[in-house]
């Protein structure tokens, strides 16, 4: 408890822009977020007062953090499993716990769960040789009638379409394994379109889940977000929902968890776990009478959680990214904007801009998709610096 | 400008609740806000990274912080205007200006200019001796019938029912004028209702407005907001807003301007003014496109305003207050709250709850207002520590 408030702390590892944003819904609960940065001029720890600045990959610093929170949580997914374990074991509250956590943390754990559940994923193999690749290549794959390439990715650490490898056949194969980072091997399948599933879930177990939306990927970041997600039907939507809810009670997980799906046109195939506020729920800041960052919060707490209903028909949601600038700084840039479409909702990240990084996003709330979306894509179009 | 961000700089005078959610409004255009709180422990020191703790009635500390910033603007009415014409003099950027402010400052100054536009007010005279109150109440409010008790306000310093007296007579006029306060007497209006037009201008004129909402006050403080104002006719809505958008650009106000009127039935009187973030218009966080903390920073940065297009049919808003506790805390408090009514939002203000102070407000977007009124008054019972 804080002796300020009354109020429970929040402690949270990462001061990146999911902070940042929790910070905001944090405010309106009681100031109780307590911020990890891993340097002083990271996102988050720009705009919160309550910010210790240490390395998470060391064990106490974290014990030391965790003394003064009543709970933990994550912005990132990089804090290994091994010192969760300890702060659990040392009697912190650690939420998502160690054991569900492991699955947005681990590929290979994650998909080996997935399979031993039912769950539809990609055609995938673990891989130890680059021989385990080309035979995957050349045999499970054959039989959907697809071959090269196939799809290796880094079963730790990957985000934002770093560790993933497209490998084109058997000397890329050979090639990536001798660099010796460990690998799973996945078929590429012939994607219609991403979508995501968001939910929250409670230590009690209530859960809340937000409309399926549909993701846009640039170069493996997600660059753009329609919710809800336009032309899925029904029922799919509803049986994402589903796997969802079911994937976070199977899981154990506590907080925001993300299901990011491959629609295969006739199936959709579970791409990517995470569980943590995620880039495909930024629209529900404004589109949703509880915001994913809101909930996330009330989750760890064990507060019973928000509803989710939509604010408007259609939102779209567009990231921008940093790069070279063109001679306009970001305050003329939003002059700009500001004048062009003065309903665009922005959000900045504090970050310096550096090419192909994420620095902020806008949020188009309409009657119809069409437009929310070209209102969305030109404001980070008018924003980035780079053209999207 | 921030070196850091390459956005400019917005210094906030004061740090309570007005600060704390202007804060939330600056994480999302860029981690601009700087703040001068009296104390370490203002709702808006608690959660905000750049802050200077000072007195605000220095003029070498407001100098000081001036320095820091790219704009400075105002969480209240208390700097006197001779140190923000000194300010003004060493070429610092204060928004609202000191000319414009003075009338929110000074009643005196305000009902002069009011009265000087042929703008609707209580019948009113300035006081000097105890003797011009009598003569008030036996002659000017005679003519409409009424007599005592009269209101007696205090020119400067007043706020949330603080610096109002009903005087029943010539006695209780004596007594008070032998204070020493410097006062002005009105009439005291037979009100139907209270209601408040809230419009922001930016430094180029432009200007936006919200809704008339209905206020509803209890000794003096705003306990309740209707938006909108349930039952006023377009065409005295319609004359509200144009009213408050005529004194914004007569009185050169930049940011959010407040006009608070007494609604007699036949008429509406101006009451007072604010140039801030204003209690009548907390139901924008939710209830509004872009909320009055977003458009006052994009006011006083003149960025082009948002739009203020509600996003419910009905919202209400309701501030709890603080006192004794008959045991359970506010945490607790919050369980009960969010599971009763889980689409209702709350805004904790992390001050020390004491009685008659506002600690909070809690906001219901419904599709119709007695609804949306039921749930604000039950959220803000649930969590106030006296029956509302």
């Amino acid at each position: 408890m804080d002796p300020r408030t009354g109020l429970p702390v929040v402690g949270m590892v990462g001061a990146g822009q999911l902070a940042r944003m929790t910070h905001q819904a944090g405010i309106a609960l009681g100031a109780s977020l307590h911020l990890l940065a891993a340097d002083r001029r990271d996102g988050a720890a720009l705009v919160a007062a309550d910010v210790t600045v240490g390395d998470f990959l060391d064990y106490d610093t974290l014990l030391g953090f965790a003394d003064g929170c009543d709970v933990l949580t994550f912005d990132h997914e990089h804090v290994p499993g091994e010192l969760l374990r300890k702060l659990e074991a040392a009697g912190k509250v650690v939420l998502p716990g160690s054991a569900a956590l492991l699955h947005a943390q681990d590929k290979q754990v994650m998909r080996e769960r997935l399979t031993a559940l039912g769950v539809a994923v990609p055609r995938w193999a673990p891989v130890r040789t680059a021989q385990d690749i080309v035979a995957f290549a050349g045999n499970d794959i054959a039989a959907s009638g697809a071959r090269w390439p196939v799809v290796a990715k880094a079963v730790r650490g990957g985000y934002d379409g770093r560790g993933v490898w497209f490998l084109s056949g058997p000397d890329a194969a050979r090639e990536l394994v001798a660099t010796g980072v460990e690998l799973i091997v996945e078929e590429r399948v012939r994607l219609v379109r991403e979508v995501s599933a968001l939910v929250a879930r409670s230590p009690f177990g209530q859960v809340a889940a937000w409309p399926v939306v549909e993701t846009v990927q640039r170069e493996g970041i997600c660059v753009e977000v329609l919710a809800p997600a336009p032309g899925l039907d029904d029922d799919r939507a509803v049986a994402a929902q589903r796997l969802a809810i079911g994937l976070a009670a199977e899981l154990g997980v506590v907080g925001v968890l993300a299901v990011e799906l491959l629609d295969s046109g006739s199936e959709l195939l579970v791409n990517e776990l995470a569980m943590r506020p995620h880039n495909s729920g930024h629209w529900t800041i404004e589109g949703s009478l509880t915001s994913q960052f809101e909930q996330h919060l009330r989750a760890v707490l064990d507060y019973p959680l928000g509803l989710t209903t939509p604010l408007a028909p259609a939102v779209a949601m567009a990231n921008f990214l940093g790069g070279p600038s063109d001679g306009a700084g970001l305050d003329e840039r939003l002059h700009h904007l500001f004048a062009e479409d003065p309903g665009i909702k922005v959000h900045l990240y504090g970050k310096e801009s550096r090419p192909g990084r994420k620095i902020g996003h806008v949020t188009a709330l309409d009657d119809e998709m069409p437009r929310a979306r070209a209102r969305a894509a030109r404001g980070a179009r008018a924003l980035g610096s780079e053209s999207a």
